[in-house]
């Protein structure tokens, strides 16, 4: 049973409403059968996926259209009552629950396609559609979703959007800054924001739907979204390399890049502890051995042959110059599958006991200089200090295992993991976002005027402060 | 002579304060021989690259470092001096020079690169660098700039990102909003806002850059720019092709799309007016003739041999097919040059008349539509219609050309174009961005609450209006 965050947490709620009999009836006429109020129906909308934060809201409206959000929102915001947008509730930080008793917006039931142009590869869809339900639809016409990520089969588009999500295809097709093409978004108020236009270019004046992107569900909650989709590539190769030391691994990564070129899609990095817990508690074995770290490359191209010519290349070169020691490459579909070790990583890591997870930027070079010192930091006091992420985004995810959660542990870690970021300039937050978890650490990735900048673009949006309260900011002064 | 803005147009002065001996003597203490105030050394920064407004400054200041332009934008503030930042001044759109007697800061001399780093391909540089020399200098350690526009020779990067430029890579690197990793601006009361990182990821907090990018000047003066820059591609080739009718040149695109895949970096059309402009006033010769439509095609890539089996292969499919009747093709840099008749249309176009330019978004099936309905609108009143653009990002240029300007033919031009936009959900300024020329035509592309919201936007960074006034957003109410 996960402790409830007001609990277990030094939070005070803020002076919303408290939900009446009034407010559920309410919403039972506006969304007949799609509010939620038992106790057991509620709870998984209030644990987060990590199972590490948990909120006690009694409530969860499920509405299936914009009109319907903008009419929910209107009415909370009269009322003085907090909402907590939710998509598919599988975010890292504990942004997508409730801390207290907010109101949980889910959407759950906004799950419709509403136009693809083939000639463009533009996709208009609601907030509520599932990632990997998108891709599918799209490979049936030869397209594909420009982001993939571990959580697809669950996570909404619009918390992709809401939290920026980054993921496995960011290295090719760029961040959803650049392919989010439109964005529908109803605002605290209840009034809607109609920016789904469906352009690869349009400069009439602020791109005010960049601010949403990546707002965590604090300026507003999303509910359309109008999307770049990139073609399906004929074809995906895969290698995954041993390198006999991290200077290998950049190396490798610069050399690769000047053979594959465009058809890179793909670098991940993992150490040699990751793979350790993989066939340790996943009991997969790793096809390459012996080496302190792995590089798991991908390519997706338009010409198999080609491809496959080009990957040889790379790996003559890599091989002949010392690069790499050892490696394989899988070309078709099963084989990929199989190779996938590098997804099932946070799998392993949670069988390995309690975890401290961290998402952290640094220059490329500096990558792995963190997990090093850090290791030499905690020395016994940890169970595994592991370092992987994806390299060509200069993006680690640096993880510590203990048997047990220990506050003294996270006192060894913290802050000195976010001032060692801080002085590399990079970020504390990569892909996973702030959320509630990670928002006090703002300012060891931001300068105070920036966030005295974000403030007050949250005050201005949300006067009240009732969407997504206790999240993402610090508290204003 | 170009006729002053503001006897040519009706527009009234804000009441911002007039420059007096004071204020000029503060600059020559602040800047010491980096102030000009002579009339004909002022000039041409009063005016446009297309000669078509004309602003009354008295003074223009050339800063070289942030904390200079700091310090011109507090004192600006105080005193409630308008300030009209400028880059390369090369805008279409009347937003680079002043309406009446803003101050000119200039980032002329803001020219420095700060840093590159061959690994992540990630360049610092100050705002005023001048993006052809930028490209130089990456190209010399095998990277480019993910930009080019005809404009590349004087315009600034800091200019390029404050207009969100697009140009001729975006269809292959994507847009601005991107690639731009990171931004310094000076607000309009002198605060400095260091967003500057250097990381492909970072969720932490609203993503502030995003505002300035495409801002015009009118939020903050961009000081310097962190932008992430692709590997120079060892082989481009150029194909030149004739396509029957419209519906051809979009199959076409179509068909090039699936089989060129990543390589593909550009896909441009013109109509036959075009090219007959371009051989009638410049002398060029078309390669390729006898064909209502053109389609120009690049591929970048990193294997020559792979690149021209893909660019023979999507060629012999579209003769084959009857998608294109006519071509040729250019591989040396030599050739590729001579065949870049598309880059010359503006200037040919200059020699033919008075031209009234238009820089629209539309789904890209309708993208000639437009040409077609005006042409047949405008009959023999117009000399010539002519319609090209960046397909591959369904964005159209359309020019209209008479003898001398006529406002009964503006007339008729307008506001039928914008109408004719708005009506397919398109842009009316796809890249060129709305500056002066355009911003009361804002509506045709957003809706009033985002207008509003702009508005607002606008009011708390700068809360007295001083930066690039008369620009971008119709005034507020």
């Amino acid at each position: 049973e996960v402790v409830p965050t007001c609990e277990s947490y030094a939070v005070r709620r803020l002076p919303f409403a408290r939900l009446e009999e009034g407010d559920v009836a309410f919403f039972e006429r506006l969304l007949p059968g799609r509010v939620v109020t038992s106790e057991e129906e509620v709870k998984p909308f209030n644990v987060d996926w990590l199972k590490s934060v948990r909120g006690c809201s009694q409530l969860v409206l499920k509405p299936q259209t914009t009109a319907e959000v903008s009419q929910v929102l209107r009415y909370c915001h009269e009322r003085n009552l907090a909402v907590n947008p939710q998509g598919g509730n599988t975010g890292l930080v504990g942004g997508s629950v409730p801390v207290f008793d907010e109101i949980i917006l889910s959407t759950a039931l906004m799950n419709q396609i509403i136009s693809f142009d083939k000639v463009s590869g533009i996709l208009v869809c609601q907030a509520g559609c599932v990632l990997e339900r998108l891709n599918k639809y799209l490979e049936e016409q030869d397209f594909i979703m420009p982001l993939d990520l571990g959580a697809k089969g669950s996570c909404h588009i619009g918390g992709n959007v809401a939290t920026n999500a980054g993921g496995l295809r960011l290295l090719r097709y760029g961040s959803l800054r650049g392919t989010v093409l439109g964005l529908e978004v109803v605002l605290a108020d209840g009034s809607a924001l109609d920016c789904l236009t469906s352009l690869r270019k349009d400069n009439t004046g602020y791109d005010l739907k960049q601010l949403f992107i990546g707002s965590e569900g604090t300026l507003g909650v999303i509910t359309a979204v109008s999307i770049l989709c990139p073609q399906k590539p004929k074809a995906v190769n895969l290698a995954f390399l041993g390198c006999q030391s991290f200077a290998k691994v950049l190396e490798t990564f610069t050399t690769c890049r000047t053979i594959l070129g465009e058809i890179l899609s793909a670098y991940e990095f993992m150490d040699e502890k990751c793979m350790e817990l993989v066939e340790r508690h996943l009991k997969l074995s790793n096809p390459v051995t012996g080496s302190p770290f792995y590089v798991l490359i991908e390519t997706s191209g338009s010409n198999s042959t080609h491809d496959k010519e080009k990957l040889n290349s790379f790996l003559e070169q890599a091989m002949a110059s010392g690069l790499v020691t050892d490696g394989t490459v899988a070309t078709s579909d099963k084989k990929i599958k199989a190779s996938h070790l590098r997804e099932r990583i946070t799998e392993a890591l949670t069988h390995d006991g309690y975890v401290y997870k961290y998402d952290i930027s640094l220059p490329v070079g500096k990558l792995y200089d963190l997990v090093t010192d850090m290791r030499a930091r905690l020395g016994q006091s940890a169970k595994n200090v592991v370092g992987y992420g994806h390299l060509g985004d200069g993006n680690l995810h640096l993880n510590i295992t203990a048997e047990s959660y220990s506050h003294s542990l996270l006192d060894a870690i913290e802050p000195f993991v976010y001032e060692w970021t801080a002085r590399c300039s990079g970020s504390i937050s990569a892909e996973h976002g702030l959320g509630f978890k990670k928002k006090q650490f703002i300012q060891y990735s931001k300068p105070p005027e920036a966030v005295v900048l974000m403030q007050q673009f949250k005050a201005m949006l949300d006067p009240k402060g009732i969407l997504n309260p206790y999240k993402m900011l610090p508290s204003a002064p």
